[in-house]
């Protein structure tokens, strides 16, 4: 096992990507005005160009907001030089980073959300000696910056110059293909789907440059999806499958994300759906490169995810439900996910019967026969007659994510699936999707079945919707019914950059929408 | 000139002193009570020892604070260790220093004095990667230390371990004399004195670690005198006479402070006491070390300070009042300053005197001819007959400042000299001294007059009352009858380890009180 961990985590290592980094400049100086007609309530609006930054003297209690114009992610530098007499007390100045005008507006203080407020992009610097230079040390995920004084002394100011971020990214811009569209809507939302990519792109794939900062398995296959069809960073892909195939627990099971520093961790966050989703992503790493002694090697590691799964299998072969958070789907807080995560496991082991077969392994014929078995179950059990859904939990409900996973596992397939997500979509009766992860997987079934435009539409009232709301790059959580959605309690600590929602470029660009 | 500048600076420079750095550890932890009793309500009050903080775990919300037994100046380190699962989001640290229990129990929110809230001791931490060892960059002046959890998260907490501060001082305790006296309050009394100085040598002569930080030519001249007679670090007397010297303004006169980062530059605070001064500090250096070359080059800077204020005697040779922050003398609100300025004139005159004839300098005549004419004036139109005081100003303020400068200048001798401090004292009808370093004039004065009984129980009631009030280092302000005094708004603010208050030592060494 240690072997194992040493081989697996120092291919990993060898994957460590090039970062690229180029240097950002502030493009206006702006104010952040109240406005019931945008989301959050609050507007960035223009007051100058930022050259006008440094003929701006601040003293106690002021500040200036400056709009990099897009979103970024990188290390801001920037000069500070007194004005007045010489400094005769050091400047208290807090910098405040925000990906939107909300987070330059409500004063953090007032956070109140379930998340560590100590993942708000605030610091506090104590200047002693002026003029300074200050190269923030920790990264920073922003459009938005605020510089305040909070202190220099009656005797002198501060004037601000040269400020500008260090961005960073292991994205290569120079793998992307131009797309050549002529529906300006999906040009719009193609370009921002890959700024999110390219900022979410760092020394593994992360969920959000904001926060976690983290590796996490259904993020990852999302992103890699992305990264195809865009940057074609194969080996971050690589690197990222053999670091969570090197530390699964003592049974082989998959850690739902992993922490990078000091020492490569696994969390101790198991989710049902998460860790099977190794198969999903081995399966179309292989695809997408042909490489295959990563999927000889990675294999094993794959096909432990099913087995553990199927032993949470009922006598009648459903999963058992479990009133712990033991499988993600989505972040709607009355979501069942018994039946989600049936359609999950059979939706993996169907893309591991493929790998099964390339591989000539002998497991295929098991695979093939308990899918068969966990298939008709399902139909069984969780198909209502009377309600023409899949229903899930001892309550039976009926959500959209249940029937967007049963199609996509082929449980239900061709008209009957269609007709069942049409039915879906315009009855709105089934609980709803709250995630772009969630809507990623409706796109994929819509197209499966065969309803490319509606598709294409429902990507647009989504994602171009977004873009309307106001998004640089695509945020963790939107509900277009409900702009000030966040499942932790406060929209000020949502992530509004994530790899998640990356995947329209997917769409467009690999089924050529 | 310009030569001149780099002459004098370059000497200063190859004085650079040695830094001594040692480690010292906390010694308790405490929590700080409320109390009527003691000096602004508040006091520590010892929990564990020190060595139990590894033991204790802090999560959202918790706070330690830790007492390291004694006043200290230096930089702090601790680790820092994550207890529960592995943090999955950055710890929010807030780290605050204190000299007194006061500025651990009072937010600093709530300040709102005049002074720059940037002199407050505290700094925030986001840190991203635990375990973590954080090797805090600023100095800080203090005793206590409060570690404050602003936030983890729900799955982790931390402790933290190996706190120490490395302190730093130019001081060499390998030159201290142990001192052998009968009365242990006046030894008390001489190792807070000399705490007090340690603490406040740095690269130059601060006034305060806390704050200023700063070379003020006032507090130079008595920690060079309390110098002298412990640390004899004369090099870094000799290294702040050439700066102060190496920096006048156009027309030769001495700025009251220095700046000396990023590069040296005088403040363009001009005071008329403080750059007098510098003849009396010239004037001790030579009587300490008989360093001739040293007094034969910075004399003419010395004697030009007498010559700059001589201009601003009117033609009865008294100097002319101002309502500006002309000059020093002390911090009381109300006092006037043109008679003590006056003494003080004189006083540097006497100095300059014996300084021109150990040069030789054709001068003397001249300064002698030029003393007893101001002495004269200063007896007829600054001395009231009618109430038996010096007074000063257009409206006739008797203060014990006049009193006790006119006395330390001996335009008053022996007998009445002695009658009139006595008299000040007893009669407590002119206005008062409310900083230390006034209270060390007086001090001079009484022992010039012979009184070394009634020294000793004024230093004992002033310096002695200090400790008693829980001083380690000896403080910038203190008034007994009003302890709260803050001429800055605020006694948060205030500086308690200041340079001007470590004369007891000097006065104890020196005049073998």
């Amino acid at each position: 096992m240690s072997e194992h961990v040493q081989r697996f985590s120092s291919i990993a290592e060898e994957l460590n990507p090039e970062i690229y980094q180029h240097k950002l400049y502030p493009k206006h100086l702006v104010q952040i005005v109240s406005d019931d007609q945008v989301i959050h309530g609050w507007r960035a609006e223009q007051l100058q160009a930022s050259d006008e930054l440094s003929n701006l003297v601040l003293g106690k209690g002021e500040e200036v907001i400056l709009d990099f114009g897009d979103h970024t992610v990188g290390r801001l530098s920037l000069h500070i030089k007194p004005v007045g007499s010489p400094p005769d007390a050091p400047l208290y100045l807090k910098v405040t980073f925000g990906e939107m005008p909300v987070e330059m507006a409500v004063p953090f203080s007032e956070y109140e959300g379930w998340l560590s407020r100590s993942w708000l992009q605030e610091e506090a610097y104590h200047v002693d000696v002026l003029p300074a230079v200050l190269h923030m040390e920790r990264r920073y995920s922003f459009r938005y910056v605020k510089l305040q004084v909070i202190d220099t002394s009656v005797k002198y100011k501060v004037s601000f110059e040269q400020v500008y971020c260090t961005a960073v990214t292991s994205a290569d811009q120079s793998q992307l293909q131009p797309l050549e569209h002529e529906d300006p809507e999906l040009m719009a939302i193609d370009a921002v789907s890959i700024k999110t990519l390219e900022d979410c792109m760092q020394e593994v794939f992360e969920d959000g440059p904001k926060r976690d900062r983290r590796l996490w398995l259904g993020d990852l296959r999302l992103q890699a999806l992305a990264n195809y069809e865009t940057f074609k960073n194969n080996g971050l892909v690589k690197r990222c499958l053999y670091l969570f195939a090197a530390f699964p627990n003592d049974k082989g099971l998959i850690t739902a994300n992993l922490f990078m520093k000091p020492v490569i961790i696994p969390d101790d966050t198991y989710l049902f759906d998460y860790s099977l989703i190794f198969v999903a992503t081995l399966h179309d790493y292989y695809q997408a490169t042909g490489d295959l002694k990563t999927l000889q090697e990675l294999w094993p590691t794959a096909y432990r995810q099913i087995e553990l799964s199927l032993e949470k299998l009922d006598e009648r072969s459903v999963l058992q439900d479990e009133n712990t958070w033991w499988s993600f789907i989505d972040w709607h807080q009355e979501l069942n996910k018994q039946t989600a995560s049936q359609a999950v496991l059979i939706y993996n082991m169907k893309l591991g019967l493929v790998l099964a077969e390339c591989l000539g392994d002998q497991k295929q014929d098991l695979l093939r026969a308990q899918m068969d078995k966990i298939q008709s179950a399902s139909l069984e059990h969780l198909w209502s007659d009377e309600l023409g859904f899949f229903v899930s939990g001892r309550e039976e409900q009926v959500s959209c994510a249940s029937q967007i996973w049963m199609v996509l596992a082929g449980v239900v397939e061709n008209e009957k699936a269609k007709d069942l997500l049409l039915r879906m979509l315009d009855e709105k009766s089934a609980l709803p999707l709250t995630t772009p992860y969630m809507v990623h997987h409706l796109i994929e079934a819509l197209i499966q079945v065969g309803e490319r435009e509606r598709a294409v539409g429902e990507m647009k009232s989504y994602w171009g919707s977004m873009i309307k709301d106001g998004a640089d790059t695509f945020w963790e959580l939107y509900d277009p019914n409900n702009k000030n959605f966040s499942p932790y309690g406060s929209y000020l600590i949502n992530s509004y950059c994530h790899a998640w929602s990356c995947t329209p470029t997917y769409f467009i660009r690999k089924y050529e929408l």
